[in-house]
């Protein structure tokens, strides 16, 4: 059988991910990485593929199946989504929620232009977790859908800590108030504000000398990122964000309550993700998107999707034969 | 908007569960109510929609969009299934595992030479949990995936009991047993047998005068049923079985837990419900594929389909523009 080749624009922690989740898909095969730096001095694991400029991505047409696009969603992939898709089927994990309607518009026109299928905001928030949201609210139309975040690191947060005056270093954890998901679970639909839903955890490396009591201020009253919440701020030595903080744990809850029939029953739908490394599993779902969008290719269709539009029989490496005789 | 018009094949507790869906979902609209019995003596909730013989199904051909079998998967749906595919748009919630690929070989069939669309196995289990099997496995390659089900009544073991010498009325409850639940969640992927997943409650009404201790020695012996698991069983009155077992709660989990990378790195994917009325939420499935069906019969589709065919877009009621905007 042919393997899918599978191209990784962009090598930092999406991009090394999705070079180990390759690995583990026998149906795929790693045929180069893009990257902006020098090429030379980008080491990847993978001994069969090779590492290429950007500017050497055209040439590679006809020898890469889908593109996954690792790049950021604040500049990167505005960019790069419709000038890719215009050559390649692409993945990429668009998640600017604001900006979705116009990104999904310009992939798609340049997809359908250059007869390609673009699957965007691909990975678990959006969507997996997007994905129970639908499927929930199908079911259950009258309710009340819940998502929660965490434990895990947010990465804009800890960004706009270091940002501050006096922070050499900084982590932070977005938490789920369990009291919060317990009353969601039980089935109340509750109104719950953002301070009740999430608390923010920050373990911050002061400079030498710094003013600890203005960064912990300027922290809990940062507009839009913590001023909404209830904040704790915890200062650690640049030694002890290494050793605890270094990994990127996260996950969350989507959950949707509500009720059927004329007697009030009662239903809970619970979608829950504990994950050890964020950036493996979004890998993990991009590639299964990737499997999609190259089905979808080679039977002629092109434009964007989402995960709404793609059947899950074309996640899977089995037959339809097979899934119906061992999933369903 | 014309509303989809949906009949209901079989006025039991899934149909009369299909009728209180398709009131809450304003898109829909019920056409009919199919019966075996006779016509006037089943009373529906709908007052606008006519309660007809099965015999008098074919002449609607054109008044119905999509009809909703909710006979049983032993006798009714074999017969029923490739039948009413002929000349109308299906869902059925057929869960005779075994059966399935010849079941949707000759649903298949008829739907095709009738131009119809036939999406079969729809419920929970098979249904929503055989999607979250299919989406986990897809996403992590390399892991165990694991289904519960219960706290909830199982009608087939129920009925068992019902057969024995004795016996007046019985109920069976199928309980997850919690400490299984909890190592699968901790992600040992840890080998279990039927015995440590799940344990059986036996709540049996007694003929009078019956030999109780033969009663319970029949149960927990009983092959197939009842012999490879712990099963309690608690002698109740028929006052006490009306009063605190007329319910129909159900419910379960879907768990996966697997690796990624190559440092070992694990995740839990976990899927649950929890359902007041077992009937009533897998009617709401129904009618939300119902949905999809209509809708790919629209476009000029036909034959059977699973779950697994079906694209998400397809089952609500929103927009894709709505879906990407509010549930993305």
């Amino acid at each position: 059988m042919d393997k899918i080749r599978i191209g990784i624009v962009g090598y930092g922690n999406i991009g090394k991910g999705v070079e180990k989740a390759i690995a583990r898909n026998e149906d795929m095969e790693l045929a180069a990485v893009f990257t902006r730096r020098d090429p030379a001095s980008v080491k990847i694991e993978t001994k069969t593929a090779a590492v290429k400029s950007m500017d050497d991505m055209k040439a590679m047409k006809g020898e890469v199946d889908v593109m996954i696009l690792c790049g950021g969603s604040a500049t990167d992939l505005p960019v790069m989504g419709p000038q890719i898709a215009a050559d390649f089927n692409t993945i990429d994990s668009f998640d600017t929620h604001a900006r979705i309607p116009e990104y999904f518009a310009n992939v798609d026109q340049a997809a359908k232009a250059g007869e390609n299928v673009s699957i965007i905001s691909v990975g678990w928030d959006p969507g997996m977790f997007s994905l129970n949201r639908l499927y929930a609210e199908s079911i259950l139309v009258q309710g009340s859908t819940y998502t929660f975040w965490g434990r895990g690191v947010s990465q804009g947060h800890s960004d706009a800590i270091r940002r501050i005056e006096g922070v050499k270093n900084a982590i932070q954890y977005t938490v789920p108030i369990e009291d919060a998901v317990n009353r969601v679970r039980s089935g109340s639909e509750p109104s719950l504000t953002t301070r009740e839903k999430h608390l923010r955890e920050c373990y911050v490396v002061p400079e030498e000398g710094a003013d600890l009591k203005a960064i912990e201020e300027a922290i809990k009253t940062m507009p839009n990122y913590f001023d909404e919440y209830d904040t704790t701020v915890t200062f650690i030595t640049e030694e002890e964000l290494k050793e605890n903080h270094s990994q990127m744990p996260h996950g969350g809850f989507v959950i949707r309550t509500g009720e059927t029939g004329t007697e009030g029953s009662r239903h809970v739908i619970e979608y829950s993700l504990k994950l050890d490394s964020n950036p493996e599993f979004t890998a993990s779902v991009l590639v299964a998107y990737a499997r999609a969008a190259y089905r979808l290719s080679k039977k002629g269709e092109s434009g964007a999707r989402t995960v709404f539009d793609i059947a899950p029989v074309l996640l899977s490496m089995k037959t339809p034969e097979e899934q119906r005789a061992e999933l369903l």
